[in-house]
């Protein structure tokens, strides 16, 4: 028995190996035997949490949508900001996380990219997260009168289209135009000249 | 030689003859001895209009998307009507374009897409012309003092890039969800609104 089996295997040491191993081998080739051997463990032991390859896979992409949100969320819930300010501030926060998840750690995006293709819960639930705090600030600059919305909701995934090319992982080889700032800047503007009050 | 050959074979006659393959075979399998066999000549005669397979797939879709853009050229030039509501009658005749070319002409808009993923200089060129018409709307809305843009060809490439969810081929797949159309509509009604002078 290796040292690592000695520590208890609990879900997240083997989401943080199954990261490892992602990184290791890509989204295509880890196996679940390749996360159990790191492990030191059976891959029995590893099925035992997981139950299948895909369920491993999107936990794992789960832990790591959920960090990237953390950000977000700052942004979101920040008492101090107008909503206006809050917006671009969160549009250029997504924009900045997904550019460098493409560019720091391409097989995790990989897999992530892969998960968005196949319509799965995980990637539903994150995109569900995202327009939901687009709706928590556009709705807030309607209550203090600065930004103007007649149906919240469908204005906060109106913003989320239009910002597509920003952060939707099928435009990341655009990413590294060295003009995409300057297209981000000119779509922000423009649709947050759209819903001022 | 079959009749076919006996009429002249001209660039037009190789296109026509091209799409018509291409519908049949796709654009993977469709080759330049299948186009020459159609026309009852040999692939030297095809060759000596076209020099590459390549080239010949440019040029059908040049000319395909050369029709799509008759309607929005006419919309882009009518006298009679505001720059508004042009902008709005341009974005639904696009996206209703290319959604019944995605329904309808699968075969070819799948080779658009290739040549799109390649970057080939006559998709290029096509989306050129595309903000060039958001463009000539744009000033004529500034010139009467409806709409407002400070860079007029910056802000047509915001519009066409914020709208690409219903032109980009990437999104294709979702062109037939039931909500689609709100979206479009959440969308341009936000751009529109941006815009206003």
């Amino acid at each position: 028995m290796s040292p690592a089996a000695a520590e208890p295997l609990t879900p997240e040491r083997i989401l943080e190996t199954t990261e490892e191993v992602l990184r290791r081998f890509g989204p295509t080739k880890a196996t679940v035997v390749d996360v159990a051997r790191a492990l030191g463990v059976s891959h029995g032991s590893v099925y035992r949490h997981f139950p299948s390859k895909a369920a491993l896979r999107e936990a794992v992409t789960d832990r790591w949508l959920a960090k990237s949100v953390v950000v977000l969320e700052e942004i979101t819930s920040d008492p101090g900001a107008s909503a206006e300010s809050k917006l671009e501030a969160w549009l250029e926060s997504l924009f900045a996380a997904k550019r460098h998840k493409a560019g720091d750690d391409p097989e995790l995006f990989a897999t992530y990219t892969v998960l968005l293709s196949e319509h799965s819960g995980v990637v539903d639930a994150h995109l569900t997260e995202l327009t939901d705090q687009l709706s928590r600030i556009i709705a807030e600059g309607v209550a203090a009168g600065s930004l103007a919305a007649e149906d919240v909701p469908a204005t906060a995934r109106a913003v989320f289209h239009a910002t597509g090319r920003f952060h939707d992982p099928q435009y990341a080889a655009d990413w590294v135009s060295p003009t995409i700032l300057t297209e981000f800047e000119a779509v922000t503007a423009l649709l947050i000249r759209g819903l001022r009050a």
